[in-house]
């Protein structure tokens, strides 16, 4: 159950409402974001609404059967829009390509891919500093000066920056120059990071985990709400299943059930998911068609030549072509929607 | 190595191939196929086709690096069409759509659902008569007797029908009433099957195993294609991981992948692959935007009154609605492929 | 439910419950086996036992919760001990050691190995004549010749043979040279050969699915039962996972499950499980301790050379070493087992 | 390949050695832990050891062909034993038992557990005090306080602690009460984490991830060893798979293959692995024989009271019983190891 409170509610309304869940055996926990104050209350018990409602400084009282509730589309119907500023949004009807190398290599291939971007009509750019790699030997990106140097020509340009945070002594160092934190697949379930993350005012992408199951994403989600931050962005990229021909199993399945089951945005990485440059292509307009709210995908000027992730990455010329077939693919699916 | 001989090919030419072949350490086994007559041959050895290509009854000869060989595109670079009659053709730049009941059930029912396929321009039915269950408790279908009865009401319709043969034995009963004989996902690797399936001169439908590979679905296709059984399809259907968010998961990567690796038709079955009806719209689509040759879905004229699957089953308004939208999109992906 | 039938209940009694049944909503599908006759009773509602129990003709009446019924141990407390004749038995406080290579190969290669096993106190030898292939051009086993010869070796020294059977059609020629018909991991829900073996009157042991679960496990194994044979054991071989480092993840778990779900005796193969020859000593020890009823693996004179799966073959001397190393483990077992 | 250093080497040698390497095209990375200080060596040519071997400062070079380098058994092919001190020590040839409750809970169920490990000859006892949790709603553990309680009363028994660390802000104010920080399922892969787990001079036990590969589990010890700290343990503690009559899959193929790619002692956890109370004592005696030089488990005074994980929770009279078998097991395998 969440109940939305009136955001001037004095703290003896409060302590009444407090006290009212006691007796019936609710545990409330006090979620303030950046548009409402909320009690998310768990119990064991039925309720009757009636027994609450009509105390001082309750607006709303929403019944949620999820075990996640502040993300779930049964208390919020309409589907949550990100305003990253600047005319660009993320959800809600408007589809979003965010574009770039895996890792920021360097001025010259910042420059160059922003370019690319901004022709085509793109105004989210994709890129790590800092890398999570299996191996203590392998480049670990640029830090902290890689993503400064970004974004001082992005920001030049008009583009906004999604790239991964790994740690929570990261969030404050990186604040200044990030418009989307990525939440990594290899961190979905850390919650100290995802705790953190609720107290920023940022938006906040997060990964499906390597083999996280939609629930999973939906509770660290839950997570990062509750922290007080409902700028959240989920994004499937690809679970590790027994099947080698493709580097993941990108489950679109998880498309049209997390558009069913929650109002947060869904973007899909082809990239990742299915980690062989000749299928992103496919996989991409699939995505599309399945209801993803955008497309996060990898290009470089040079694939072959680039410091990681190079055999899943789609060079300029290919990406522009993606780019116009997801515009008329999004138009068509469009389309079908206002017919129904 | 694939060898194509000249179907007039004298048994003294052939066995100075297969006796040069000894010599080169390879071991030919001969296909003779609907459309032609061919020696696939297995070595360890790189060979020089120059030692083989003067010899008599040679047309033409085909190193294969894959360890299939007959399913390979890199032997056969055209994609395959499979024409059943009337008009009716599968593959190669046309599009199919199936559907039709989980199970059989009775004429009222079948004849319902031909009249609902006809009004939306579909001409191929789906429906099982022999039903693989878990259980041996459960309904396990009609039977032959069931198969007749939908036969003779499909051919008066002009509808073709594709349907699951469990066994060896079933083959001979069911040829008459059967234009695409399906095997199911429990016997992508049931060798006896798909060996006798390899004698038939019908279409052969390969369901991908319940966690079959790719490349397994690759060799029992094989297994039909060396037996001397052209007409084959690759179905996706849905393979098995952690997630139970979906009864399966179905695995758009695997069309690309098929696509690219044989040029026999892929179709995918939605209906099986997530599992749910609310999301069986949206996963059709992605399939047919990520390249599938067609889509077999599952429809019943009151799915909560089906004999099986109910869950997953699209009423007939659900039906024609989304073949419309298959359609679109269908053309706007052959528009993508005119450009490219 | 099961309701036990008085063997010598007349066609009158046996009406008077069907009927009976059918007034409680009940469908009662009659089961006789080589020991029992069985009716299993399968209907939705709860059922007073009281109106049926005074029937004649009814010996006891047993209600079972799970979906499975012949083969839970919630009916048959007791554990089921299979008798192979010449004082070899199977389960119920005997350990069962099986060894013998993956592919029967020839006389010496069978003599060899017979020599070894009674050297050693084993009386069960394994080995495939059908194999079962991915590819249609790898060797299929020397058929039931190689079988025929195999059993004349066999029945001169004391030694019981257990061979997979892969079609229905084999079942007949394979028979009197058998004692336990194999059904492998890809037939597991071969559901018409099980149907089949169910009329046999010798054992079967059936594999666990490549990616199947216990409860299919089960659920086929009562496919056999329910067809009249209950000389049933289960095998554990290893599952289908992500994990590379192994050839498929041997499920230790489901040994104490099955232990617990069923009263047939559970066998282990860790030969297949692990795939790996160094590890299968370590895993066999693990399998008894885990309460495995016995032990299957595959042993060849010269691994190195063995037709198929070398891999995972060990030579006699680690199959000797190893046989020991088991003997005192189940010793061990056995007193842990008396003490509780 | 790894370069043992002279502890005594001068900055002069060093550079010396660094720069014959760069010329031979390979990166080195010093690490100096407790024990000793390396160069690790990564390369992509192959290089012939007597071109460095001569220099000054180099104690011994070791080729190893496996990607993680200081945690193999190539270059160190004895087994690594960790001192906890107080004559508590984890790895070559003596066998860990490590037993609490999943959450510490209080000082009265602390005292319980305490004494009824020392009653058994246990002086290794888990718990929890930071919890990972799937909901931000769900009791996330005592903290930092139960901490300090729990090393109060340990320290008077002399038994050693075993808990998780979740971030890296905790390793502090934890270090003063902890013997063991144990790296959870979910941080197998939290880099960060790894990173200044190497900067600690205490013993570091990291499980495998929820869906890790043993691949993946060893690189996340290389972290740590290159880190500066050799004292590892790694842990079982069972996988994600399809197979849901089991919370998780125990894998204890992993057991062995551990054993033979790496030094470090190696552990098994059968409470999370199987998940379910009365299949513990087997898997538990199994990990035994699979080769496992510890087994971890969960007890409490009353089970179904236990504050999280009841259902796979032993009470003490199961876990005295346990501890007994367990004790017998390893004692018949020290026999096996010393004949062979």
């Amino acid at each position: 159950m969440i109940i939305q409170l009136d955001p001037a509610i004095s703290e003896e309304a409060k302590a009444k409402i407090t006290d009212t869940l006691g007796q019936l055996k609710f545990k409330g926990t006090e979620v303030k974001t950046q548009i409402g104050d909320y009690l998310v209350c768990i119990g064991k018990t039925n309720i009757d609404i009636r027994q609450l409602g009509f105390l001082p400084g309750i607006i709303d009282i929403h019944k949620v059967s999820d075990d996640y509730k502040l993300v779930s589309r049964k208390w919020k119907v309409n589907s949550t829009k990100i305003d990253l500023g600047d005319g660009v949004v993320i959800g809600d009807g408007s589809f979003s390509i965010m574009a770039g190398p895996c890792s920021i290599e360097g001025e010259e291939n910042v420059r160059a891919t922003i370019k690319h971007l901004k022709e085509n009509g793109v105004n989210i750019m994709r890129g790590g500093v800092f890398k999570p790699r299996s191996s203590p030997y392998s480049f670990r990106g640029m830090g902290i000066d890689g993503l400064k140097m970004w974004y001082n020509i992005a920001r030049e340009e008009g583009i906004k920056i999604v790239t991964e945070v790994m740690q929570v002594s990261q969030i404050e160092e990186m604040y200044p120059y990030v418009d989307v934190f990525q939440v990594g697949a290899r961190n979905t379930q850390n919650f100290n990071l995802l705790d953190e993350l609720g107290k920023v005012d940022k938006a906040v992408m997060i990964k499906r985990g390597i083999s996280g199951t939609i629930e999973e994403l939906l509770y660290s989600a839950e997570y990062v709400f509750s922290g007080g931050n409902e700028k959240l962005i989920l994004c499937e990229r690809g679970i590790r299943t027994y099947e080698k021909a493709s580097r993941n199993t990108l489950d679109l399945n998880a498309v049209p059930i997390l558009k069913d089951k929650t109002h947060l945005p869904v973007v899909v990485d082809p990239s990742h998911g299915i980690g062989i440059r000749d299928y992103v292509d496919s996989m991409s307009l699939a995505a599309v068609m399945a209801g993803a709210d955008g497309v996060i995908f990898e290009i470089h000027p040079l694939p072959e030549k680039a410091a990681s992730d190079g055999q899943q990455t789609l060079d300029f010329q290919q990406s522009a072509a993606l780019i116009r077939k997801m515009k008329k693919t999004y138009a068509l699916r469009e389309e079908f929607e206002m017919v129904v």
